[in-house]
């Protein structure tokens, strides 16, 4: 089994390697440059038609993508500690923060990324004005994560560490890398970031 | 246990709509309706503060919203036909399927009707030119997933019918709605349309 990955801070092969240090998984990484486009080359769309990082090929060339699809598998390899829930009720809440974190984070700090970035600039056609209004987007997803963890916590998902920690601080910390900062007001969410950044996990980096 | 969910178009109701159908389960829905904003109402946030349909609440009070995460839920109650995949490899393929149909083909498609359309015109701010360049991503999504269509098949994740085909099917029928058609020459693709629309669930509306 070998995972094609990138190094940071390319956001979904990090979520991997988060998953990996917090399960103490030996899991063979190869570097796959983005850098250098080999992404998109005919070796690793062989492996993923679209081009995507991170890639699981299992022993027999099965090829699963999807950073929470790849969590997903592994964790039925090794089930302790359970990060995607003990049981049906908690793997469907589970399930449905990680999504959450996706589509109300993650979509407005990957618009603002593709559409306002300077670094993607060069490579693509931006809409500019769209690309910005997603600073407020994110502003205001992370306002209601905010009173969510105000409510809940101490993790995304309620009491444990999760899969959805992990989706949401690679967001959090990606979006910090374009230039999108947690508000300062959102004080509970900032705990919760300390929180997950002192894991030793977080320093996952291979 | 009750479904709070809407009617078509609305495309995530429908999906746990027809995975119900295709599961045969009873399970009573109460409708929401969207055009009196009462998914923004106080009583609906209470059980979802995003706002949002479809939510199912069971009998201990326990909220779980995200169609995908609901059926995952249901799956666990009624495990016949596994439409989340009959072991880890087939489920990991599975959820990455979903994925990449909600980030290939819905997100683009939920642009368009965002900031595109005229009936949400009234609703938000727009940013049309931005919201017209979805329909290039769109038919280049379509050509993408008919190529792995023909290449595979019959249904999305392989060989049989999952909730990856559900995600697709609500996210082409909704597109159509919008305005945007399958492309023509995406041979594949409309046949697996044809498919899945000749199921009795395709017609499930409660």
């Amino acid at each position: 089994m070998i995972l094609y990955g990138e190094r940071n801070p390319a956001p979904n092969p990090r979520r991997v390697r988060i998953f990996v240090a917090e399960k103490g998984i030996d899991l063979p990484e190869t570097r796959v440059k983005m850098r250098d486009r080999e992404h998109k080359s005919p070796e690793h769309r062989a492996r993923n038609s679209l081009g995507q990082l991170p890639t699981l090929v299992l022993d027999d060339g099965t090829a699963i993508s999807e950073s929470v699809s790849i969590c997903r598998y592994l964790e039925s390899l090794h089930p302790d500690p359970p990060m995607f829930g003990r049981n049906a009720v908690e793997a469907a809440r589970i399930d449905m923060w990680i999504r959450r974190i996706e589509f109300q984070l993650m979509t407005p700090v990957g618009m603002f990324w593709r559409h306002a970035h300077p670094l993607t600039a060069a490579l693509l056609t931006q809409f500019t004005d769209f690309g910005e209004s997603n600073r407020e987007l994110y502003a205001r997803a992370c306002g209601w994560l905010d009173r969510e963890l105000a409510e809940g916590g101490p993790f995304i998902a309620g009491g444990d560490y999760t899969m959805a920690d992990i989706v949401a601080q690679t967001t959090v910390d990606f979006a910090a890398f374009t230039g999108l900062a947690l508000p300062e007001d959102a004080t509970a969410l900032r705990a919760w970031h300390e929180r997950v950044s002192a894991r030793p996990s977080a320093e996952a980096n291979d």
